[in-house]
């Protein structure tokens, strides 16, 4: 069983800075409540741990396949409650690609063992928020 | 309702760039997976999302309970299943202070109202993985 330990250490004002092995990752709030807008917030770290997560199945899924891709972008998104604890009661992941020679099955085959097999992130977040995703490929959603 | 967008965008190899507002987060994987380990790895960024946001509360609570204290930072680590989808499903954050004046109830307390009410990131991780906390405060746990 793998463990994995990050330290999250509070730096001035509402910054934090967190450690992942070498890596820094600052932390900020917005002015609003007292931070200086110098890092993202915390919560949409939620996003874009999901975003790598789903991302590098994909790719090394579309690499089996033998699919090439000019370029692979994701837009995520949050729906945040009203009511304490504010979290994403909704999560929807757009998949982007553009490639002429892409077959729209193959991505959709590796998008989906992702969503429902490998990733451990979108795996988690599932069990708190309602998560939606959608493919485009050349501009088209298929 | 607030609804947070975040981009991720594949780079290279297994490398993708987050962006969240203005901020770039740089993930990447482990070379025995193909990655150059040019950044964390995207699951732990759960980990610095949920020091953050409790963080963020506990330090703001604080002030309004006027403690005051040298230095506050976590531990946080998670325990991996190894099974797909392989994710968190224990994870304990361990609170960490040192200052002379600190009262242990205010800061215990501080710790319970972001964990139980306030912290959206703990709400929903809790929702998947078992999530424990202990603070440490001068070297004594509490």
């Amino acid at each position: 069983m793998e463990k994995k330990e990050v330290t999250v250490d509070y730096t001035d004002g509402m910054a934090f800075n967190g450690k992942v092995a070498q890596f820094d990752i600052h932390m900020d709030a917005k002015p609003e409540v007292g931070g200086l807008d110098k890092g993202p917030t915390p919560k949409p770290l939620l996003l874009v741990s999901l975003g790598g997560c789903t991302g590098m199945d994909v790719v090394s899924l579309l690499k089996k396949m033998r699919q090439e891709y000019d370029s692979y972008k994701m837009k995520i998104s949050g729906e945040q409650t009203d009511e304490h604890p504010k979290h994403y009661h909704k999560i929807h992941v757009e998949y982007i690609f553009e490639g002429e020679s892409l077959d729209e099955g193959k991505v959709k085959k590796a998008v989906d063992l992702s969503q429902e097999k490998y990733c451990g992130v979108s795996y988690m977040l599932k069990q708190a928020a309602e998560l939606t995703y959608s493919i485009t490929i050349n501009g088209s959603t298929i």
